[in-house]
């Protein structure tokens, strides 16, 4: 099943879990894998999903090993009955288990540390195949197993992706780097403010001057596109660099503004990185986003230097109580209106003493839609030193997707305006 | 590899296609394809991805034809060169392909129907594996192939799921519903306040007694564990209901008020649903969920007749000015305190007016921490009526899993009460 030279190149990921055969769960460690594998110029052959029965993780185990050079298991060394991905590896290899007083140590003291007790179950944990190296697992209790023989690497690593990426980014990589390293060109254009359809038209005359070693590829969902640019460099490093840059400029130039970063950051991400800059602080006022921006914002770390507060006010009384949104104006136009966004967003930036406020209020649905004001309608609002505006948004998708949409447009708002602000001081 | 009768009993899937197995593109069609077997009370034991080399295309097939009696394979056959599965199989079988012009002139019409012109390379779309049954396809170019033969059926499908989905449905199901139908008993427990082992030594005694037929299935993450009950009701089943029925009770009531939904259902639905039924009314004050809690919520579609308001109160300040938080608390006791996820939660359910008011304040990480106050530390309250409780907790994990983590203590805290509430009443 292969020439040895083939086998060499081969590299194949087996994720162990019947959860992952179930209609309900995706496999995505492997995708995460497969982007760190980039780096070193290696691609996968294969990738297998198997279940907790030991014979038939064994036989996924036994063609690797027959086809592959390097193999990734992952999941499967969990403390229950279903872990059973040590077993199946070390009996394909006629390999003992030897129980590891110091891994079972290392469970017990991350168990006290929490002021828990460690269970029987986890002792499971603790066995390791003849002749594998530990790999430290400080962010949960099953250690990975680093298998190397001549010809053949297996590498078991734990399942949840907060286990394995921190793994496979410090103790994996490194270990295989010896085995050579190809420079890989990448940029993430991150886009929002227009369709798929859009962009495609705007950026379709640089198709044509595409090399061969350069992939682009789109990723659209409501609200958010992303272009990947990747070039593996080849004999001519120099003159690969400036390939790529001159056709990530020529993108990044027919798309203006639409583009809000090169570099894969989110929106939330490059807006705090401006307020930080500026020294500037927000505020929001939701309502139909439902605390969406607010969580979107206080997901960056350090964000509590320019995020004073959010205030989500879902019912009319919270946005008279909180914002001073006039009852009159919520009789006569409705909370779904223009000129409600706008006193959201002004009377916040007044009272929290914020330089911006940013609101949005709208039809989440599936509910609550009429002719009139159809679920998706969002106006979104921007109050800022000396003025505000507001958007009139008609979304579609689910109500997940439309309180994606909502925070994205009102983020863009805002950064569109520091751009101005930007340039103007400049 | 494997005796007749398991081969008998094994449904495999090959995803065929090398953008699967890059980083950017998950395969969704083994899901589909999972649930409607689930229909008939079959289960994939493997899945395969396969690039579009037709050497391991062709090795992914000759290993699923020696271990499963009903093998999908979905995607490569398009009209392009990298389109190799009828290749491919056609080889491994020692079959023939037959040009088929009822096929080309199916294709010839559909590009007409749109005022195209067919490409020559749709050709290659019109050859059929000698014995094999065409599927047509009235939603793409790409007609599906069906092999049956006394020991095994091969079915090959269209990559792109708007097409395959259509073809499962239609043509596939119905194919195989001669070969038994069967009912699937099915819950999902969903569990939080507990860690896994935690659960999983609670419900040991149980497995010793589950019948084959049922699949028992945990997966944990960060604040939230399921266990998925599946069986497949064999001959009597009567029979089989009760024994579901008697294996779940038990795993319940071993768990007890740990069990927050046998349905499924997410703890922000159960929440939402026991205040909706009381009709009781809910505000939040967030300080290191950021807003997740409001966002949860609001998630909810109607969540708007039970959730008043959410307050993000990020900085000192705004926990002063929004929520009447004294400043010399904060001063002596420091944001992250008892005392102060005390008075935010009392306060607010004071000021909105709710029934219930829940609060969080800690550290979300990775910066902030302390030797008395670590990254993880976080304070969940609940006000209610006539009185209030703070939990202190030490969550694990990076800032997302931190912020989640309070989210779901703050909801377990309020379905708790509104569980004694119901209690009581009755």
């Amino acid at each position: 099943m292969g020439t040895f030279k083939e086998k060499k190149q081969r590299v194949e990921f087996i994720a162990v879990g019947s959860e992952l055969l179930s209609p309900h769960f995706l496999e995505t460690d492997s995708l995460y894998l497969s982007e760190k594998l980039q780096e070193l110029g290696w691609r996968l052959s294969f990738k297998t999903v198997v279940g907790d029965s030991l014979e038939e993780l064994k036989e996924a185990v036994r063609i690797a090993r027959q086809r592959s050079w390097l193999i990734f298991i992952s999941g499967g060394l969990g403390p229950t009955e279903d872990d059973r991905t040590r077993q199946a590896v070390a009996e394909v290899l006629g390999a003992r288990l030897i129980f590891n007083k110091a891994i079972l140590e290392k469970i017990r003291q991350r168990f006290e540390s929490r002021g828990l007790r460690m269970t029987p179950s986890n002792r499971r944990q603790a066995y390791v195949i003849e002749g594998a190296e530990v790999l430290e697992n400080p962010h949960g209790t099953a250690p990975g197993l680093w298998l190397e023989s001549r010809k053949q690497i297996i590498v078991l690593l734990p399942g949840p992706p907060s286990e394995l990426k921190p793994m496979v980014d410090n103790l994996v990589l490194p270990r295989l780097r010896k085995y050579g390293e190809v420079k890989v060109l990448r940029a993430v254009l991150r886009i929002t403010g227009a369709g798929e359809s859009f962009i495609e038209d705007r950026i379709k005359p640089v198709y044509k001057d595409l090399p061969k070693n350069l992939q682009l590829i789109t990723l659209a969902s409501p609200g958010d596109i992303q272009i990947r640019l990747e070039m593996t460099a080849a004999s001519q490093p120099e003159r690969d660099v400036r390939t790529f840059n001159r056709i990530k400029n020529r993108i990044v130039r027919r798309l203006g503004p639409l583009v809000y970063s090169t570099q894969g950051q989110s929106l939330e991400e490059v807006v705090g990185e401006k307020l930080r800059a500026a020294g500037l602080r927000l505020a929001c006022a939701e309502s139909c986003s439902g605390g969406l921006l607010a969580h979107r914002l206080t997901n960056i770390p350090g964000s509590s230097d320019y995020f004073l507060e959010g205030l989500v006010t879902y019912s009319n009384q919270s946005k008279v109580r909180e914002l001073g949104v006039p009852e009159e104006l919520l009789a006569s136009k409705g909370a779904v209106s223009e000129e409600v966004a706008r006193v959201m967003a002004e009377n916040l930036r007044e009272k929290s003493g914020a330089d911006f406020a940013l609101s949005t209020t709208g039809i989440a649905g599936p509910g609550g839609g009429t002719p009139a004001k159809p679920v998706g309608l969002v106006y979104t609002g921007l109050a800022f030193p000396g003025g505000s505006t507001v958007l009139r948004n008609l979304f579609r998708g689910n109500r997940e997707q439309i309180k994606f949409q909502a925070t994205q447009k009102a983020l863009d708002m805002l950064r569109l305006k520091l751009m101005e602000m930007e340039k103007r001081d400049s």
